[in-house]
């Protein structure tokens, strides 16, 4: 840490209702000096999106366009030249706020910045409500209490090791599902787990939807969703 | 749901900075006509400590006692008559907020009043940020990303269940601590994980504490406290 210089915020939005914002993300993006998001391919930014109603007028924005692909390398280098722009901010004494959808460390992107940024700057996280929340209180079920053990298990993984994560958990919350939709629901339903499966769109956002499991759309989820699974009754 | 009655909102006021509670907790709570919120033992409340700064003068309070116990009937007994102190105002046409810490459904007992009320009454759940969130926060470095299986497990379990439940995944968050702690720490030794935990009390509060589990004092991790352990370098 160099004394002196800016501050990266890594800042949480919530899941996509505005509303879920912390005062805290609030009060660190209203006096941020830069602005800065990830954006897709087509230069969208979820995470601008639902701070924009807090976002300044007229400040300074810093896109970074994350490519979304399965290879690393192409990622990589977008973090390298982002936390390079970003780093001349910070020397030049600007702070800089980071936003994420979200929570910035929970399966986010901002790990990536940190482990650049963290040695030569000051940076401070402000945690997020997580998809997974927004998911349970629109559910209005708990996925885990007491003494279970919840495992949150990315549809990326292959057949044999989704069986296996899903095997000893009391409750399963699967992220990342978009195109894995089918290989998902298809080990759940050997496991005789998809009809307690509840799928969850966008929760809290405006565009949400809630759906048991087998009555989804065969293709038609979206990279956001998440499934949530209980083996048993929890209470 | 009955059309006329009040709403009950289980509110999570976040993992201890006050500055961590949504903008939707905070109209919630100025809005609500009744204020409710566990209490321990000794008659502390810990959600109703955070939302202090927001909880209007003078509105309506009902601390609920819920007895820490291994034994679920006085839990039960506690839960049956908060639910019917509340089913009685929400029929008088009187909103009533939980005050629940972190978020109401991540391992919270706000499940239990919504399973009592739910038939009768509207319901609605604010997520909140979890104690997890905030853990990370403080540590600055993802327990998980990219294809990683996160597990949370509470520490409740008994040491066969908590090695089969640490075997598998790629990053744990241990829940529940307090009295368990020597049993945890002996666990983790055991699989050689030891020495890659963290041991986190109070995260973003005012008496927070992030130590190297083989750092921590023998006989001084108190109930809320969590363990985070990675398998392996994330990045």
């Amino acid at each position: 840490m160099v004394a002196g210089t800016g501050i990266l915020y890594g800042v949480g939005v919530g899941p996509g209702d505005p509303q879920l914002l912390t005062l805290k993300a609030c009060e660190i993006i209203r006096a941020a000096d830069v602005m800065a998001y990830p954006v897709n391919g087509a230069g969208d930014s979820r995470s601008r999106e639902i701070a924009s109603d807090v976002i300044p007028e007229g400040v300074s924005e810093l896109p970074v366009p994350i490519p979304m692909k399965v290879e690393r390398e192409p990622a990589r280098a977008a973090y390298d030249a982002a936390a390079g722009t970003i780093s001349e901010h910070l020397h030049a004494g600007r702070n800089v706020a980071y936003l994420c959808v979200g929570d910035p460390l929970f399966y986010g992107s901002f790990m990536y910045l940190a482990a650049r940024l963290g040695r030569d700057h000051e940076i401070e996280v402000v945690p997020g409500v997580t998809s997974l929340s927004a998911c349970t209180a629109r559910t209005h079920v708990s996925l885990a209490g007491r003494n279970d053990v919840l495992c949150v298990v990315p549809a990326t993984l292959d057949r044999d090791a989704l069986k296996t994560a899903l095997a000893g958990a009391d409750a399963v919350a699967i992220v990342k599902v978009g195109r894995h939709f089918e290989k998902v629901r298809d080990v759940l339903r050997a496991l005789g787990l998809a009809d307690r499966a509840t799928i969850l769109e966008g929760a809290t956002g405006e565009r949400e939807r809630v759906i048991a499991l087998e009555d989804a759309p065969e293709k038609d989820a979206p990279y956001f969703s998440t499934i949530l699974v209980r083996r048993s009754e929890l209470l």
